[in-house]
């Protein structure tokens, strides 16, 4: 694997506090990578409530199905991911193997082996190294501790270049409650989930329903919304966790006023962190935002952004520093979705390029070319239809993309 | 723009006859290429009939809607194409210029403006100069002559690194029938048309209605099944124009049984030429053929086929002679498609990697790395829940991609 340099639109790593009641950490179980942390673990005081969303894919990985299975009863007591391998498309091997991590952890936590969640990201079809995992798991269990999540977020690292992590300190009613979320991430990164890893965890306490519908919603309007390379994970996953250690007074659901605070808090910890998954993108040196306007409905607005967010050719010129509008228009227009030629309008940065389908008359290009050199792009399509809005964020695609992917086995 | 080095998945040029009833040629008129030939005509004896199939892009460009406006009243008198220009996204002032291309070649043709077919390939945005290519026709005109179908296939390149041609001679009845077909495109080719330009001339008799269903069974089977990118321009078609000067027995309808050998040259013409195109694919250094199997329909099967085709992470794993058959489960996964990990299968070359969606036991890695070192690479996929089939062709995505596209316009 090509060592990959720091990306460009890396941010610095926040200083990460405690969560009460999760003690964390990480070690090298030797799965696949040498000299790095390649297995993290977290452990939830008991009555810990838990939220999830999961990939998409119709062929997930064995820890998706593990998780998935135990999210009905609500609570957590302890997650194990490792970094190298996916376990994923492996048969039954791979469905009991993830089976006797979660036992092993188990034995550990002393809880039920349902009250441990699984995940794994890496190579797809290669049947997991049980008995690393298995011979890793005491010696880490020994060294879990409050303040350990940056080495958590360094252990889930696979192709990324940063770790990434985000804190918040909120309130429910005047209790103060404390949110730290890490997450990985930088290929195979499209919507409809499959996204990447991300865990999260805060010590409010909440009822699961609460917790369900916080996350779910949040996912929505993040993750979903970030697409690198149109391509979907078969083991991705982002779970919340609440100790319930802030002793905050009891939510009743989520329309209680009291909860406005928190929910606005993880909505902005879940956009910054799927965020960095984009700005981590393989090979990104530019991030793209995306707003549709003016379409038939914000489902439709959706999928036009998402066409011009994964359009090669739009990621190419972007690359290149091209105000190259007519890829866009091209780009909407092989969506599908309605779109009448005639009332398209294309605006880069601030600058109006082509207004009711045709280029704005005396349009000075400079504007736009001094935009497309800055880090952060701005693509602004209105359609001219109705009042459908969406946005989406996205990155270039270089020559960086094509050293990562080439040889990511190798 | 990048000089781009020829394809190593280039054809060499089959020697090119006349079509009687076709007189074409080509000219430098300007448009935005220097020393080169960027201006395309082609004349048809009076009673030519015509067929074409045209992008599906909700935003396509003047020439599209010129033709599909011409196209009902089934005859052709003349064609013009140009380079370098797409006139797409250009307004009133595209519609404006199209019609008046048109009524300058009728004039010369001495025909109505609608027996006048226009096709315009090249950058999107720009109002194509018009006075270049009204300047450009009569001397084009002048030069009109039977022989001159690789001028043809030369001056209506773009990116592309190789002229493509294909000729057929095949029977309709007791009589002697020739086809020949000229295309281009390299990139921002996918299926639902909108591959590329490609323009194909008989001296067969046939009706319009005949004509039209062969081309776009063809179509369907052929130029929808080729992906580069994803991407779907704004301006392609292809045509097809018939001017019965082999006066050959006239075909009544469809099932005739005369017409099955004109229809499998057409059908295998339709093929190569499409082949070329993904051969000519931005950067490709690899073909790659996709089959699915074990859909639950063909429908099904064809939208997985296209998923594993368009994927970034398996066109760069092919690039990098990576035999990662995990990404193509992946992209099975990610299609939304009816499949189940369980009875899930990947070939590569003639190895099955997986069964049932497990790695095969005892797999042998040497067969298929040495496939994969191939220029043609052998994909295939059984979902092992019905009989749905479909195949695709795409290419591998490497530095070359990246470097035409990031500097196109410059």
């Amino acid at each position: 694997m090509a060592t990959p340099t720091l990306s460009p639109l890396a941010s610095p790593l926040p200083t990460l506090g405690v969560v009460n009641g999760v003690t964390l950490g990480s070690i090298q179980a030797g799965i696949r990578y040498k000299n790095r942390t390649d297995l993290m673990m977290m452990e939830f005081a008991p009555g810990t409530t838990v939220a999830g969303v999961f990939t998409r894919s119709k062929c997930p990985a064995a820890s998706i199905d593990w998780c998935k299975a135990a999210l009905p009863q609500g609570v957590a007591r302890a997650l194990v991911v490792n970094s190298g391998n996916a376990n994923a498309f492996t048969g039954r091997a791979g469905v009991d193997i993830t089976q006797n991590i979660a036992a092993a952890a188990a034995r550990m936590v002393q809880c039920s082996a349902s009250d441990v969640f699984i995940a794994a990201t890496g190579v797809i079809g290669e049947v997991l190294p049980l008995d690393r995992v298995t011979e890793a798991l005491p010696p880490l269990y020994e060294t879990l501790a409050p303040a350990s999540w940056e080495d958590a977020a360094r252990a889930i690292m696979t192709t990324d270049t940063f770790p990434k992590a985000v804190v918040k300190e909120t309130t429910i009613g005047d209790t103060p409650v404390r949110i730290q979320g890490i997450a990985k991430g930088s290929g195979m990164i499209a919507p409809d989930m499959a996204t990447m890893l991300s865990f999260i965890a805060t010590d409010a306490a909440l009822p699961q329903s609460v917790l369900q519908t916080l996350l779910s919603d949040g996912v929505d309007r993040s993750f979903n919304r970030i697409t690198v390379d149109s391509d979907t994970s078969t083991s991705d996953m982002v779970l919340l966790f609440a100790t319930g250690k802030a002793e905050n007074p009891t939510v009743k659901d989520l329309h209680d006023p009291a909860l406005v605070p928190f929910a606005t808090a993880l909505r902005e910890m879940l956009h910054e962190l799927a965020r960095m998954v984009v700005c981590d993108g393989e090979g990104a040196s530019k991030l793209i935002h995306i707003r549709v306007s003016g379409a038939v409905s914000n489902e439709s607005a959706h999928r036009v952004a998402l066409s011009v967010a994964n359009s090669p050719l739009v990621k190419t010129a972007v690359a290149g520093e091209d105000a190259n509008w007519g890829r866009i228009v091209m780009a909407v227009g092989k969506s599908g979705e309605p779109a009448n030629r005639d009332t398209l309008s294309v605006e880069i940065g601030n600058t109006w390029i082509a207004r009711h389908g045709m280029v704005v008359i005396g349009y000075d290009e400079a504007p736009v070319v001094a935009h497309m050199k800055g880090k952060e792009i701005e693509l602004h399509v209105d359609l001219g239809l109705g009042n459908g809005l969406s946005e989406v964020w996205s990155c270039d695609l270089t020559h960086g993309y094509i050293d990562i992917n080439g040889s990511y086995r190798s």
